[in-house]
């Protein structure tokens, strides 16, 4: 079919057919706008009494207790798998009435995290179901039930996730919307749970040991979470294994959660969206001709690994002078880590300067919220550099210990913004496997078309040379590729540290003498668990970039 | 022109040249994408640093001071003047240079606040700069020179606001996003001062009354933020009244820094943006043929400020049961107000079912920004009636006073959803003057155009009915407008109790004695400024739906 030039020229009359296209498919969202502003309201209700019902529980023991809280947490669970299991089987009998599917959303990398986290959850939950058992004759039985019913939620929800991650769902759209925001909620108030619990047992060590002991603290007013009272003896001999046990799965349950609520909040989003069914990007990962990054990122997570084994065993000493030694250790190990990602992500950010490759503008939910979740969970990190910074420079920053604490906090925070940018930049880029692509499809539609439609698509100039810098690029690609690896690996073992309990922020007491320990306590355990997920976060979409690059 | 049948059926050609057109537009982007980024992270470290700040002279007295606070701000400041000054000169040069306009962003209202607010404002400074003169011969002149300077600021500020809100700057992109950044920053630090402040002020009162005497209290975290040593006199004889007068003035300086952030905000984001430029909308305000709404609400708001004079002046004395009369009139006060504004908003949101105005989709960072901004500031209030929900709850809610407490709590959980709801789908309506103007031009333009073109015209059903239905929609037009003004009248008072001092959630013990001191305080003092600012914002964009239907 031709297309003449006189029409080509009307751009104001295509204008006007494109607005009246659009504003039919505007008339058709706006009968059901109401339904997804509601079923916001209904999620941001809930999770805003979940939250007061998990505060109330962990700093007020006497009037709500745990048995309160995890019965309120009970009856979300069971609401969200029933509605689950009543999608599941609506989805199964009309399996034709669901064609399309957002191919951005739940990719591999996290559905694959989910399973993975889903399983050590399950274990966490069968260890303390063991747990509970041996105090049954004496505590509540809800303390039971509980993990049981969290049990079987992972289950229901794992497989529904796996199943229906991309579902753009057409039918019943606002019983949808309202079934995926309470599933939205309820993963968040477990992860508000769990981060508590989390926070008051890591909050607890330090008070035990010697180092804050001698300054004058507040009384604490995180009350333990009622972990089995003091009088109720357990009834079999490996209580206090599986209790010790379960504490190191909670890191793996705390990103369960934060990974089913992105997974049901981009499903929320996609209720009733209309999308063209791209073709599956094939997203292999392979580590061929990988040699620099990996090999530096692993040396550098086993000397982590290595120093923060040390420093977990010295820090519970009684000694001063050897947990000052486990300190500086700790601080010179992160501050070499830190440095070393900022020069590589600085390596990264140049070669993206020289690199020529288009900015993505499709409208893409997943990577919105990749986005939003980054530079969010990232102002945790953010805050305790930034009042550390504050209380070590008021304070004079005496002694090395303070002034490589400093070093630290500002190595850190020019670290997080680096970061930011050089994940944001890159996730925006469009994939290069995907260039190549477009190249060869843009090059056949102009031979195509009329000689006028031919004169718009010569205007793409870069894409012209593309073919000729080919090679170049694929050494580009390397490097960056490279760095990716790297900053995967240095960021996994800055997220295994505070997740497996390295809290220096406690055993160093500068910032506690400066804000008192309740208002420290309080900026810690709120910054410190986003600053873990920013962490886990990053590694993910590192791992996005290596795939994309 | 004529359209030829052949080329509106290849639907496909036609998207493909949109899609051209559209990733020209995105490389362009792409070319200032660091900039934005970048002044985005910048923004964030200037904001999270004077987070830090602000808390630490708040909270630690004796390392970072008033002054250190106060000459962090004087540079934030002393830097957005200058670039003020300078953009404001090159503009003023190169006056062709900036043709294009955001006819949504810095509507009237809007600037009309500032102004209004930034008068009041300035005689706060002027009243600051009176009251810290008598103290300048013991303590720090940078308590005068802040003052001096923020007044500065505000005349600088307003100017290039009331000029320069609807600008999309299109030279030197990076510079101005830079500039802009710094501006939002400095608003927002100079925000969080206030409100840290104004917070400090509030909670000293209650510590000195008798009803929380009597409850073991842990030790206040909070200290005066050093409005004059007690040891410095004054040297002239009208400095308590200044001091006096001056916080009366805080919420408006409060909010004044929020109308330039949301400006600030909006100029950013419009940076190299290119819009067609609409032509205005008339905006007019007339009162004519409104009774019910109008009279409801001011007797509302007489009624309203005649308890709350009743109750700030009863609440200071020491008797217990004075006291108590006092909270159970205001209680019941506010129970009456929001059960009204409840009933009112569900009959606003029943108008909204019947009338078939179309959602408007177009893109509007005015419109997404005050969204955001609604439902933001809302969790604030929803917070803290969470809190008191389940602290009254889980107490029993023995007694009339607590039975009060509870109810109004969950009636203002139910407020404040319906009106989230009713304003922000009253947004997103096209607005009724736009669709009357809309019809006449798409009769207009069907009878031009080719068959083929008034087809699809045609489709658009709802439109083609509604000059027979005129006479009914403004019959819901005028009820829509009562429930406007009642709204926005009830919003006024609910804004004003709590902005001029009264605060029932500290003169009630029962969520202090729950929560304990601390943890209440820092609930309300986080909570309450951004419920003040809901109240505030909920007026203005009421008076935007008014004007709109």
């Amino acid at each position: 079919m031709e297309v003449h030039p006189s029409n080509i020229e009307t751009a104001a009359q295509m204008e006007s057919v494109q607005h009246l296209q659009g504003s039919e498919a505007v008339r058709e969202r706006a009968y059901n706008g109401g339904g997804w502003l509601l079923s916001g309201i209904m999620c941001v209700n809930i999770l805003l009494l979940g939250c007061a019902l998990v505060s109330g529980s962990a700093f007020n023991s006497v009037a709500i207790t745990t048995v309160h809280r995890q019965i309120f947490l009970i009856i979300l669970l069971l609401l969200t798998i029933l509605w689950m299991v009543f999608y599941s089987i609506i989805t199964y009998r009309k399996n034709q009435a669901l064609p399309l599917k957002d191919s951005h959303a739940g990719p591999v990398w996290l559905r694959a995290g989910l399973v993975l986290f889903g399983v050590l959850s399950l274990i966490m939950d069968i260890f303390k179901i063991a747990n509970y058992v041996g105090y049954i004759h004496c505590d509540s039985p809800v303390k039971v039930a509980f993990p049981v019913v969290q049990a079987v939620f992972l289950f229901v929800q794992t497989y529904f996730l796996w199943i229906h991650a991309q579902d753009c769902v057409q039918l019943h759209k606002n019983f949808t919307r309202y079934g995926l925001a309470v599933t939205l909620s309820t993963n968040l108030v477990l992860w508000m749970a769990a981060v508590t619990e989390e926070s008051v047992h890591q909050t607890e060590i330090p008070e035990n040991a010697n180092v804050t002991r001698s300054i004058d603290l507040q009384p604490p007013i995180l009350v333990s979470a009622g972990y089995g009272d003091d009088k109720c003896k357990c009834s079999h001999s490996s209580c206090s294994l599986f209790k010790e046990a379960y504490f190191y799965l909670y890191p793996f349950n705390i990103e369960y959660s934060l990974f089913a609520s992105a997974m049901a909040y981009v499903m929320w989003h996609n209720v009733g969206r209309v999308v063209e069914d791209h073709s599956h990007r094939n997203t292999k990962f392979c580590l061929k001709h990988m040699y620099v990054g990996p090999v530096a990122g692993i040396l550098l997570v086993l000397a982590g690994l290595a120093t923060f084994i040390v420093y977990e065993v010295e820090v519970v000493e009684e000694n001063q002078e050897k947990i000052n030694n486990a300190l500086m250790m700790h601080f010179i190990m992160n501050i070499v880590i830190v440095s070393l990602m900022s020069v590589s992500t600085v390596v990264g950010c140049a070669i993206y300067r020289l690199d020529k490759r288009e900015r993505v503008s499709e409208k893409n939910p997943t990577r919105s919220l990749d986005v939003g979740l980054l530079v969010g969970a990232s102002i945790g990190q953010f805050i305790i550099s930034y009042f550390t910074i504050v209380a070590v420079v008021a304070t004079g920053a005496k002694g090395h210990l303070n002034a490589l604490n400093l070093a630290w906090a500002i190595l850190t925070v020019v670290q997080l913004g680096l970061q930011n940018f050089f994940i944001i930049e890159g996730l925006h880029r469009e994939p290069l496997r995907a260039v190549q692509e477009a190249e060869l499809h843009v090059s056949g539609h102009a031979l195509q078309s009329h000689t006028e439609m031919s004169v718009i698509l010569k205007n793409n100039k870069p894409r012209n040379n593309f073919t000729s810098t080919q090679d170049r690029l694929s050494c580009k690609r390397r490097a960056l590729k490279e760095v990716c690896l790297f900053l995967l690996l240095a960021n996994a073992i800055l997220w295994i540290m505070p997740a497996f309990g390295a809290r220096p922020q406690f055993d160093h007491s500068v910032e506690i003498k400066f804000y008192k320990f309740t208002m420290w306590a309080a900026i810690v355990n709120i910054g410190l668990p986003f600053g873990i997920f920013y962490r886990m976060h990053s590694v993910a979409s590192l791992l996005e970039l290596y795939v994309m690059s």
